[in-house]
């Protein structure tokens, strides 16, 4: 089925203690797109400037993602700079200029209104709001957001969580959002407000799913050179939508494999700079670390 | 089989955001045998001074634990007072005085000489390496260790873990005894010293169990009400060494059921203050947690 994400594309300058990667290629709907792409087609809404790669383009392309939606504006491409410490389990944001993207209204070809899943990533929940209007009858829609909206555009927020079917949020915002530092409350406060099911992200500790009755926890994959975290996140969201959207279902068996594709395409992408990890997979490889992770679990 | 633990018995005041408890029973041995109490008889080699509460014997007493190298000593018990912040993942010593524990030497009753497991908790290193050569023909010896002892007495904790079967360690200590930040590099690291298996606590986010060449990865138990974190750990230890020395097994299936069983007593630790959410379960509470475990990582 159809899947839709709207986002940011970005050139990213990162530098870990494995070394540093300066204007490559990032973006929440990136990330996403990219893991993503080895599941199922996807509609990507984003906005470049004009000094935006043609070769970043043309990866996109090369991924079989529609660039239908992806508006190209006169001026600056948003740009991001950020540094990780030895830990790498948090960036610590140098530097961001929003530039085009200050200025993003994510007007959907009328092409994709017809989406059957939809990925609202992290942008201003207040655009997050007027996607949806845009849509007709999604199947299946699943937002991200972040600390700065959660203390900054609360109502707005609440506003798309009481539309979405699901939420994908960090560990650290969950408790942020909720005013909890239980987990297992966080989630249950979040699930008050409208998704259906709340989905944690716990960073190199794994992911833990729940609906309020049934919950689903998975370790991270443990690997072994993380050489950079960025778009994790992005590339869970992207597994894990993009196996949603192969299958067409949303049953807790199929959100359960789900979680654990999108795990494994996010142990993918943190094993080098930006989307270097994601871009040269393949079916076998990608199959090969889901098997890995039922080796993991198993007992 | 014969399970032996030498470790810490001590009287503990603790507080926690929702709570507080003063002078109640502690130390890493009582936690562990009380766990451990649920699977297979205990042996335990400790001391308390002659201020210890009657009634805490009597405890150990009525889970079944042998206390005939339970030393008692002039003077007062080892305590301990802590404090924990609301994140709850860290306990701040507030005092630590050693008392009889300071000249405490483990000399094992001649018949638990013959012990079959043994669990070698976080005491001095160098008291580690001599209970082992009381020990005749262990079929499996684990030991747990923290960071006083990994900056203190680095060259000891060596020749212990050239000589234990596995080792029970928090991440932060994996990661600081290997200098290493990378999880799976850290456990490499203590591999090569000795053990054959590193099986590394990681508080609320679960457990990791290696051999270098096959990983367990377990989240751990989504726990609505953690009260008090203290002896999370040696709980964990006292499950899976007691559902070890139970089946007398040591292959990987006997040990990832062993990491559950272990996760199963740590979740039901916190649930309340000292050993309060342990010396009340039945088998059908703890294999009812299990079964939960299998639903919550079933995929």
């Amino acid at each position: 089925m159809s899947l839709l994400v709207v986002g940011s594309v970005a050139l990213d300058s990162v530098k870990t203690p494995f070394g540093e990667a300066t204007e490559v290629l990032g973006g929440s709907a990136t990330y996403f797109s990219i893991a993503a792409s080895y599941f199922t087609e996807v509609r990507l809404v984003a906005v470049i400037g004009d000094d935006f790669p043609q070769q970043h383009i043309d990866l996109l392309k090369e991924r079989g993602v529609h660039l239908g939606g992806l508006q190209k504006r006169e001026g600056e491409t948003f740009r991001w700079r950020g540094e990780y410490s030895h830990s790498l389990n948090e960036a610590k944001t140098l530097e961001t200029r929003l530039n085009v993207f200050e200025t993003f209204h994510p007007d959907l070809p009328p092409v994709y209104q017809d989406s059957d899943f939809v990925f609202l990533a992290n942008i201003d929940p207040e655009l997050q709001c007027n996607v949806l209007t845009q849509i007709k009858h999604p199947k299946c829609v699943c937002c991200d957001t972040m600390n700065f909206w959660i203390s900054g555009k609360r109502k707005a927020l609440q506003a798309t969580l009481e539309q979405v079917d699901m939420v994908i949020i960090n560990d650290g915002e969950a408790r942020m959002v909720a005013s909890d530092t239980n987990l297992v409350k966080a989630a249950q406060k979040i699930l008050k407000w409208g998704p259906k099911r709340v989905i944690i992200k716990r960073g190199e500790y794994g992911v833990m799913m729940t609906d309020g009755a049934t919950t689903f926890a998975a370790p991270a994959y443990p690997v072994e050179n993380v050489f950079d975290p960025t778009g994790a996140g992005d590339s869970f969201a992207g597994g894990f939508m993009g196996y949603l959207a192969k299958t067409g279902q949303t049953d807790d068996a199929t959100l359960r494999r789900a979680v654990i594709y999108g795990s494994v395409m996010a142990s993918f992408n943190v094993e080098a700079f930006s989307v270097n990890g994601l871009r040269h997979l393949t079916q076998d490889a990608i199959h090969a670390r889901y098997r890995q992770f039922q080796a993991l679990m198993r007992f």
